[in-house]
């Protein structure tokens, strides 16, 4: 079975949860500055959930790569992980709205660790999928990178019933974390292409 | 004619369709998970219209890979599948918002029968318009499962006005029953590309 | 130029314009059958919308089938037809929320008049660009189809302060009128690759 | 790296921001001409909106045209520029609300501004990526056009406390001035394909 939709559906899916967070910037009652400044958590909370977002779409994106083809279970697990990604307007919205209390930070740590815990999964069912001596398998090989962000999302969640603040500067520490483009995949195809 | 917007224009509006049901679950009123635990009804319903768009995602998926091309009388059978799908965040939100009442139980299998029936109608033009000894006929045949589900929608239907809760789960039940992909075309499609 | 964005682009825009008219559809207040009675103006509109934005799909599918390039004139022109197309939810919810009253009745025409317009513009300098002994001219010749709709448009908005009724009678016949594919192109898209 | 999938979100993405935008739009209260006559300044920022996001989706078609392969850089350099632009629905909305006040104004052109800022790096980041020799570095050069529209908005988001209409007045005449498509690239891309 090709990829092109599982793509092409994953593309438009992702589209709609990284813009329709921006609903939840309602318009400020007001025309002055200190309208404008009331948003302010909203804005924080929209660019944190735009980056994670972004995060997810980009290493989507590097994965499907270097994958080439793909299985019934594979079109479930990648709708498993858009169904936790779908959950982050919801989380945001709230984490905004309280400003940054405790459960809504915990439960944004929450849908993280799932969506984190489902990106894993797919990936693993398509290594599955191409064989252990594939390209891909090499490239994420035992995938430190994703099972750390997964503890520390642990540890931000407990924290935040401490700081909320804390368990927040945790994560915008694992998206700087990932930020950083998927180098492994892009050299693993280009040796693949070789 | 190919089929390649079709699939793109599907894949656009049922993107939509799963992504703007999220938008129900409102943030809810307060920090504490009390609060939250209101939101367990919508949040329940939410999944299962999920799951439900999901598998006619995954099925109109599998559909199409047997198909090569479509007809004028095609491009509106998908049209009109996709009208009942749109009325999913609609009666999802209804069945969330009673708690599950009777009337708004019967309707959302209403709309699940005739997103059915819609579905049936464009898998025979598509058998129609490839021929009868085309793989994607041989591969769907008399299709029992899909009619097995259509008689669990009537019969849901008409529970829902002895137990609303037997209602849903029979849907749950036609859930399940789906979740499994639809190997049949997987292998004839592998048996005509032979 | 290539016409693959303008295509997936316009196949984009217009699944939205169809979904988020379905969030006109507020939840009945109450689980009742009468509560779900009272949404029926909203429902018909949407089903009249639908169709409506349904075959300017089905027709921008057909007349970029004929075409094989564009130009920044025509992405604009494309823009210009989307543009018109997107108030269809504003003027349907406004039909709606009055229960088909005179101004909202002839709105919803103008609406419609200025989206053929617009249509007729984009086909139009398709044609030029393809040059008039193109499948593509041949296929829309004067396009008497496309003219008598503007005309029964007009005389719908005159109607709608006579009788609102009527004119919603005529914006269903020019529906009905439409609902048959345009085969005149799918012939001559099948004459131009024998 | 393809640039297939980076269209496709962007598409995608586009698409919504330029659509959701119509949501302001709401439904005017009563049904006569008066009850919609309220709606014009929503209206105006709406056109004036669309037509800013549909010139950033026309330049982004042409700039990609040109473009060929992208890297882990460009696609956050795309994100980033898709970030800027979604706001483009919360600034419209406080614009219309706030029937063109000061703030609203100035914060409208800081977006633009931002929005235009991402846009070019995006484009600096491209011809990097292709060389200095390449069609799309020569289509390009320096870009006058792109550099003189950031010195506009500066120049608007200034004036704006001064006479908001002379601000949005500036806003118009970069819209036009941008109306006219890139010949440039499209005629660096015919000159390369020769």
């Amino acid at each position: 079975m090709g990829k092109g939709r599982l793509e092409a559906f994953s593309d438009g899916v992702i589209a709609i949860i990284i813009t329709i967070m921006v609903l939840e910037l309602k318009t400020p009652s007001g025309h002055s500055l200190d309208a404008l400044r009331a948003v302010t958590p909203v804005f924080l909370s929209y660019v944190l959930s735009f980056v994670f977002v972004g995060i997810y779409w980009n290493n989507h994106h590097h994965l499907f790569q270097a994958a080439h083809r793909v299985n019934g279970l594979i079109l479930w697990a990648n709708l498993h992980l858009l169904f936790w990604l779908s959950l982050m307007p919801f989380v945001t919205g709230w984490l905004a709205e309280t400003h940054f209390a405790a459960w809504p930070v915990s439960l944004y740590g929450i849908v993280l660790l799932l969506t984190g815990c489902a990106y894993f999964i797919l990936s693993r069912l398509l290594i599955a999928h191409h064989g252990p001596d594939s390209p891909l398998a090499t490239a994420l090989g035992r995938d430190v990178k994703a099972r750390t962000s997964l503890v520390f999302y642990v540890v931000a969640i407990a924290l935040s019933f401490i700081s909320s603040w804390m368990a927040c500067g945790l994560y915008v520490a694992v998206a700087i974390f990932w930020l950083i483009p998927d180098r492994r995949i892009e050299r693993a195809v280009g040796r693949g292409s070789d």
